[in-house]
């Protein structure tokens, strides 16, 4: 902030605010100065807040705020009681409205307040976790690896998706998790061609491949998981695409280490699924960030013109997805994922499931 | 668009274009030009949308475009190649960021391209419900009823929070609802004082006030309910509480009516609270209108200088809760929640449980 010479910065995305002060509702403003952050909260969460002090979660230098109207009335109002001049926003979370209101209502011709964009002020931190995030993440592995381990011997011939996918989220709750990560996908014969599919009421059949993708969210921190399962004996066309996938899987996990390419691991993948004749079935990327946000940086996606490719190389305590696929509309799909950290000398998987193809009978 | 003179009209906001083509993944963005809308949408979601060609889920006019690098590049390309002059966006549902990029990126110095913030453009359709919306907003509401009274009936005193919040998950789930329209809350004795506790570990106890408040996603249309209860015999504040909010929730439906003010229906609630001397404690809005989204308009709130007083008038097709409360920090709280529906007479209650407190031993 001294370096753009910026008395204050306002925080707007809620996933920046938690990993700044712990807070998990759905409504605040953070606003950091030099020497105190003003957390602008409604009546809703004051007795939350105000029951974190004390304990391991109270945030240190939080000078709490009641907003009694709307939020950026709020902030207008703090912005201007202090006299601040030359204040940052997050681009990336500052819709056009508010910001054109806030520039209409804050300060005068006399006194001109000076709203400037920034951009990953506070994700540049979030990307690398630290000792005490890489445990809660470590832990949240393990348990959403027992939830995968203990489901792969629920699933049986005849139940529905939805019945699939509600067994899941009952072991996730169980398991210790706040909520699901995501709508857990269960997604069954062509539907598994869908790699968004939602459960629906189609029941697992004889020569099927069904994917199995969940999520937990375990003290804040996301983890995600993907494996694919055959209904019966897998077929010969199943089998080649899972050893393809599962080669694909296993490259990409190889590639990673402490300054490598982001876009090299995803190539890993995607060139294995290309040696069998599968890259164009692989539409989407090899995997993403894990963490407050179950998609955040980094972004292991191909280099493309058009990708962003700043922070292309991979540093130690970065946590991410490595989740490739090939999928065929009409037949179906194959997916396997696992979460992976980057050590200070290369890999260690975060999530310890059997990826041997799995045939149910 | 063509009273604002424009070619096309961007829409970002993904329950917009839920709004209006049924689609229901998390990536999308929308181009209405005058005879044709684009809708472009990556890999992940082709074959669900073109699953819809022929079935009643079918938006008409839509043109498929297949987004291959990032969805802003896309649409850049999009409205580039089509030579648009003017385009309109939702300056609601725009980023700084994403809005500064495409203006970047669009038209260039011989042909400009200008962008045009715009408000409210297809909410303003969203917010009177017409009568396939009310089907099935009426349809919901009563399964969440049939939910909640199900739920009263299974609530004991040793549960914990979580296990009552998962029972009523797993009720919500086999009601035919996709999921729970938000995360269940059940807040047990000083908890109850939290509007928006999260439920824990919280064994409920004799003496307790406990709030149950959740909802649904039916369709795509969201409902939400709460109920307040006691556990063992309700004490005499207990009562006093729970008999002035349930007079205030009464009052704020008898006030609904088309052509009413959502202020004044607020301040039916608020004045009743007042006389009860619970003015104070009852900090948040009276309601807030369901649809693709758990809140949205109409706002059900007080009339301060700060709130946005346009569109003060109830109108026929609003659907909308009316939910105060009263919380005392320390004691507990109390809320009651039902949905209603601003028929072109008066009003409907689209949900039927009892709001007698329930005493459970």
């Amino acid at each position: 902030m001294a370096g753009v010479s910026l008395e204050a910065l306002v925080v707007t995305s809620l996933p920046n605010i938690t990993y700044l002060t712990n807070f998990t509702g759905s409504s605040a403003i953070l606003v950091l100065a030099s020497d105190v952050a003003y957390f602008l909260t409604d009546s809703r969460y004051v007795t939350a807040v105000s029951a974190t002090r004390g304990t391991a979660w109270e945030c240190p230098g939080l000078e709490l705020v009641v907003v009694e109207g709307s939020y950026d009335a709020g902030l207008a109002q703090l912005l201007s009681a202090h006299g601040f001049k030359r204040v940052g926003f997050e681009a990336a979370h500052l819709t056009v409205s508010r910001c054109r209101w806030l520039e209409a209502h804050l300060g005068d011709e006399s006194s001109p307040v000076e709203l400037v964009a920034t951009e990953d002020v506070v994700e540049l931190g979030r990307a690398a976790k630290d000792a005490y995030e890489i445990g809660v993440l470590t832990e949240a592995g393990h348990r959403l690896s027992d939830v995968a381990t203990r489901v792969l011997s629920i699933v049986q011939s005849g139940m529905t998706e939805r019945e699939v996918a509600f067994a899941i989220d009952a072991r996730i709750h169980r398991a210790g998790f706040v909520r699901p990560a995501f709508e857990t996908i269960v997604a069954s014969g062509p539907n598994s061609a869908l790699p968004h599919a939602r459960p629906g009421e189609r029941k697992l059949t004889e020569g099927d491949v069904v994917v199995l993708d969940f999520g937990g969210v375990y003290d804040s921190y996301c983890v995600d998981l993907t494996r694919t399962v055959a209904i019966g004996r897998a077929s010969s066309r199943c089998r080649e695409v899972y050893d393809a996938v599962l080669a694909a899987h296993d490259d990409a996990v190889a590639k990673v280490s402490p300054g490598q390419s982001r876009f090299d691991v995803d190539a890993a993948a995607r060139d294995r699924l290309s040696l069998a004749g599968m890259g164009e079935a692989f539409g989407h990327g090899t995997g993403h960030g894990l963490g407050i946000e179950v998609h955040e940086e980094p972004r292991i996606t191909r280099r493309r013109p058009d990708v962003d490719a700043r922070r292309e190389l991979l540093e130690p305590g970065m946590v991410f997805t490595i989740e490739p696929g090939a999928y065929f509309p009409g037949w179906g799909g194959v997916r396997i994922e696992d979460d992976v950290l980057v050590t200070v000398t290369g890999v260690e998987l975060l999530t310890h499931v059997t990826t041997e193809l799995l045939e149910i009978y």
